[in-house]
């Protein structure tokens, strides 16, 4: 058991950046809500999975909708609570601790700042190992716990309930909800018991990002190689293989908006050592990489677009013209390769032709 | 004390159409929907307002989205009947009769749905007092019964329950819902009891629809004039003043759709002893009616265009040139003429310039 507190929070922000692989929405938000609430009621308590008791009520919560809305329509912070009391109403239950959703962007930070309003621990795990653009995509759902009932909540307390016959309606359903609310709202689902939570959840996740995010700041600091620093880090984890994929110059972005997705491709002309050209895929997350017309990397593993001097992820959104970026590679634990797992948030479900392969397979 | 059966419903489907006042969605599926549960579970005891006890739970049940839906996305019907349950799963109680929301178009038969399988009355009453395209536009509403919570279920059984702070927000959230759930889902809202029912509620408009649906058929099967038995049979209800506004061809029918609405104009060119031109404004409900500019009738009153040999009425989406017309106008019951009704679903609240002014001092 530790916890995470005030003094973590900056290294918090850097990792969900990077485990965001371009999604999942900028952490500064999230980071000053977190803040705030630490401020107020002190560090929160991290219970690993095997530390959470079997019979333990545990409720993801975070925020849904489009990351850029955020920065524009800030969310009151009140609102991530009343989407837990919302579904604690619905359950007739309160919550023994909250886990997040999502590893990666915004949503690292919410359950912390929920946690400590609320005085109780979070659960150090999530149900994406990274970020992804749609609520089934979790190993909650792919491990057969049921997203419903759910709350969506808005900055007034308004809130939905929903109850559905699967994840894929839950989110329809949610994201219209979200949509009329104004494009962002504050979600609690999945509520789960402990020992479920330790068999569905992708283990460790949050503790994982505090670490990438010291990674890159202890590296900088020694004036070390940050890649180096990430490679070796990533190498005692469960996501255990880190790569530099390429690195060069970005030369060309398109990006449209379909299906309230950012859709698009990036093109990276190589520099130094680099020759060719990588192509990367993206839909809110970076889905997949080609170099040369080869195949590097593809979802669910990690394709983090980084600044190549300071390490920093570059969201989709912020993607230009120009800039030096550093392409790291970075496989994914187990519990998000099997066959349900892939059947879910692989390849297909992004309508990529490409199979999985492992980036370690691919070098 | 009274049923409505089987026998009834050919009338009460003619005079639903009527008291749609050009919206509210065809009221022939709502019908044989009615018809079926009928069959199979007999009449349905009508409970007037002052019959229905203090304490009895009432709930409004109905459908809600584009009525044009309904004609391609037939309803399962049992999904009505699974809106009840959903909300009364919410409020911990059963329901002991159920009340149209709605009276005209297909709102009018579906209550009728639910209590003969249920084996519960239907109380007859509603909070329109006509057709409405919105949910907050009901005096259920404009009195003081809070929408929420609302339950909103589609085909399969999927549901949302709906909390918001007032009813806009209600209607705007299940709206939201609806669409999502494919353009038409089945709803029960307003939750209240028969002390409130019976200060809230339009009265008797169940029983009216019946008795428009009769008059109609009466007249025609006895060879009398249709209107004069229309105009005669109102003179004695609480819809007190009925008159002809116009009578002619149709020449000319503007009509979008904005917002989800069919919005638009209708021109009506005089025949007979009629002179000049009659412009109705309409969204999916007839709105307002001028005769050579001069206003003739305008919402909340009824402005029904009615086939001018049949007295069938013509729904908004049916208008076409060429049509022979009557207009009938009718007054509505005090309780939807208080400037808090107004307020909630007279001239302004469809952005309209005219200020209400009561169809019998518009002659």
């Amino acid at each position: 058991m530790r916890t995470i507190g005030l003094a973590d929070l900056d290294d918090l922000c850097r990792g969900a950046a990077i485990l965001g692989t371009g999604g999942g929405g900028d952490p500064y938000i999230g980071g000053l809500l977190a803040a705030d609430a630490m401020r107020a009621h002190g560090p929160v308590t991290l219970l690993s999975l095997e530390e959470t008791p079997d019979d333990a009520l545990v409720i993801a919560v975070g925020g849904m909708g489009a990351p850029t809305v955020t920065i524009e329509k800030i969310p009151n912070g009140d609102d991530y609570v009343w989407a837990l009391e919302a579904l604690e109403r619905q359950l007739g239950r309160n919550a023994d601790a909250v886990i997040p959703f999502e590893a990666g962007g915004m949503n690292s930070t919410i359950p912390l700042k929920v946690a400590a309003e609320r005085g109780i621990p979070v659960v150090d795990g999530d149900g994406m190992g990274r970020a992804f653009p749609e609520l089934q995509m979790e190993t909650f759902n792919v491990y057969g716990v049921p997203a419903a009932p759910m709350a969506v909540v808005n900055e007034w307390g308004d809130s939905v309930i929903i109850e559905a016959h699967d994840a894929k309606m839950v989110e329809w359903l949610a994201r219209g909800v979200t949509i009329r609310m104004g494009g962002h709202s504050a979600i609690a689902e999945y509520a789960m018991d402990g020992a479920t939570a330790r068999r569905v959840a992708v283990p460790g996740t949050l503790g994982l990002t505090v670490s990438v995010g010291r990674w890159i700041r202890e590296a900088r600091e020694t004036h070390e190689d940050v890649f180096d620093a990430l490679i070796k880090g990533f190498a005692d984890t469960h996501y255990q293989h880190a790569r530099i994929l390429y690195s060069g110059k970005l030369t060309d972005v398109s990006r449209r908006t379909a299906r309230g997705f950012a859709v698009g491709q990036a093109r990276i002309e190589g520099l130094g050592a680099w020759s060719g050209e990588m192509l990367i895929e993206f839909q809110n997350e970076n889905l997949v990489a080609y170099h040369d017309g080869v195949l590097r990397a593809i979802v669910p593993d990690l394709i983090c677009i980084l600044d190549s001097e300071t390490a920093e992820a570059i969201t989709t959104e912020r993607l230009r013209y120009g800039q030096r970026v550093t392409v790291l590679g970075v496989s994914v634990p187990d519990i998000m390769r099997t066959s349900e797992a892939l059947d879910v948030f692989g390849p297909a479900a992004f309508g990529l032709q490409e199979r999985f392969r492992p980036i370690e397979a691919l070098t």
